[in-house]
């Protein structure tokens, strides 16, 4: 089984709207693990893993298990990316950062690679390279396909472990068990995994995934669908949400996770950039109460960039926004209002506990966020 | 003086943007005048009239006084520009459907011309032309510059008379009283002139103009630039409208007509396609509630064609929207909820009254408006 881990595909620069056809991801990637026990799950005849029902999963063919091991990987993220920042929250949530370190490459990239221009020098100041395209090809010489974060690397090596996003999360809540922090949360309880399956599925195919299908849609038809099966999910969940605090009831799952990154982005940039626009977030009752409940939870807003999400949408399609202007707005003040969602119950870790604050190094930029004024 | 009067100003296909400039407005046209007593405005030596402080005004160097005429001339106007939207809001508001017929071209155009394809065999019925730039050739066959509406033809000859859209309505008003509709309203009181003036050309430089600034920006900083300028102006109308029902005080003026054509189109299209995204018109409690108020009043929403508007931004201006994809968005039946203005007092038509419905070959399309499902 196999997924996309990108929001670039950036096979040729400006190609991401397709004349005449649905927009189709690309769901090729390197479908490495990084795990516990290589030797079991070598032996196991499983698939990958990557679906909830079945978390810990097998290895595809050709695929390599690699042990875990604090200090040994580091998790190359833009912040701007949705699946990217997946990683960065689960990884904060479980307590990982001294496990896992963390580069954070620049909102925009250009048709080759993702780049590292934020750091000092424009390096990576663990990787030392420019472009996460240099540790793709570290790996494979000749990587044909997009340069995708988030992407695992082996920091000895500088080679590209993994860029298998939805894997990458699962087996930090079940591969990285021993390295996570005292109160760490369950995001994966085993007595929701048959419940959450569809809704995960369902979230990816309609909303994560469903944002692009409409902004890259290559005709006023595919377009038009597109749109009408966005706001019947979206209508789905604001109905699921408006009795039950979050999506698998009274806790913080990765079903949570997944979601999110998609609402942070919602009224920034799919609302006007990929006309999503029958309404905004904001207009939303539940799902907007819901969105800002995680927000103002530590692991979620706390690693949320909108200068950076904006920069990346408005300034990397050019063929769907040729000025390359980055709006100003919306105005964000919104986020940090009072939602009421406690009302509903509910404790967002279970039985762990909140993470402590960002490290200084992983702080989000003053400005970029209404939690940290500039 | 001289204004614009076009949404177009197509000299050239795409060229909406220039890059790394202003926004600048072509502000030259015909500017001939319908009058009462062309003799009489002959003789004055006032310039052409076109400011509310001096509404009957003069003649401009070269232009000519054509007479008033029940049945003479044709109003071409595409519903879906803003500036073509006000003399059609001010005809129906007076009542001058008799006395000035209405040709509607479609919502499109391309590089040379507006074009009556809305029409049964793409002509125009009475004029019987297939685009508005043959009429303005039959009145300078070299005519150079942009084909725009609002535009006032003479039936007879097929030639364009004036464009000159900011005097067009104020001529309405003055102009033609001996065509006015019983009960037609003041939308120039004399004892408001003075200072409707300013609140005009505010509302014309900040607002009007302001959300094509935007969207029409050539580079960053001037987006920038107008960006900020156009939130000032919406912050100073919500608190002008805060206790106060329309702009000039107790009864709509022209300066209201000339507000609402921009606010009808600004969550539809000026908020995405133009980057005005600080928030929605629906987020602004007075604009939003003054809108809707005027909305549900004869002669503005039953003026207001949706689909045409959206139709018209998204697909002309190709350098902004290259997919020319439409939004199916916004949601749009919040223009019909309560707005509870009446609490503010007032009366819309002063010692006037409100026109009648929309007579059958005028009517919006259904679907196309929420006053008129599908």
């Amino acid at each position: 089984m196999s997924h996309t881990s990108d929001t670039a595909q950036f096979s040729t620069k400006g190609a991401y709207v397709h004349s005449g056809e649905e927009f189709d991801r690309d769901t090729s990637y390197i479908e490495d693990r990084i795990v516990a026990d290589p030797d079991a799950v070598r032996a196991s005849d499983g698939p990958t893993g990557g679906t909830i029902g079945n978390p810990n999963g097998g290895l595809g063919d050709g695929a390599k298990a690699w042990p875990v091991e604090a200090g040994r990987y580091r998790l190359v993220a833009a912040r701007a990316c949705p699946w990217a920042n997946r990683a960065i929250i689960v990884r904060r949530l479980l307590g990982l950062e001294d496990a896992i370190s963390l580069g954070l490459p620049g909102p925009t990239h250009d048709a080759r690679s993702w780049t590292f221009d934020l750091d000092p020098d424009g390096r990576d100041p663990v990787l030392g390279t420019e472009r996460l395209q240099e540790n793709y090809f570290k790996r494979f010489p000749d990587y044909p396909r997009g340069i995708t974060v988030p992407a695992m690397v082996d920091e000895a090596s500088g080679a590209v472990v993994t860029n298998d996003y939805p894997q990458m999360t699962l087996d930090f809540s079940t591969e990285w068990k021993d390295f996570h922090r005292d109160g760490a949360p369950d995001l994966l309880p085993a007595d929701k995994l048959d419940q959450m399956q569809p809704v995960i599925k369902r979230i990816y195919t309609e909303v994560n995934n469903g944002v692009y299908r409409c902004g890259f849609a290559g005709s006023q038809e595919a377009y038009n669908a597109a749109y009408d099966r966005l706001w019947a999910a979206m209508d789905w969940l604001e109905e699921r949400l408006t009795n039950q605090r979050y999506l698998m009831g009274d806790s913080i799952t990765e079903a949570d996770v997944r979601l999110f990154t998609t609402l942070a982005r919602f009224d920034a940039v799919y609302h006007g950039h990929f006309k999503c626009n029958r309404n905004k977030l904001s207009e939303m009752p539940a799902l907007w109460g819901y969105a800002r409940d995680l927000f103002q939870t530590p692991g979620f807003g706390d690693t949320t960039d909108f200068v950076q999400i904006k920069q990346h949408y408005y300034i990397v399609h050019e063929d769907i926004n040729p000025t390359r202007i980055v709006p100003q707005g919306p105005d964000l003040s919104g986020w940090l209002t009072e939602h009421g969602r406690e009302a509903l119950g509910g404790s967002p870790f279970g039985n762990g506990t909140a993470p402590g604050p960002v490290r200084e190094s992983e702080r989000v930029i003053p400005g970029h966020n209404p939690l940290y004024p500039a």
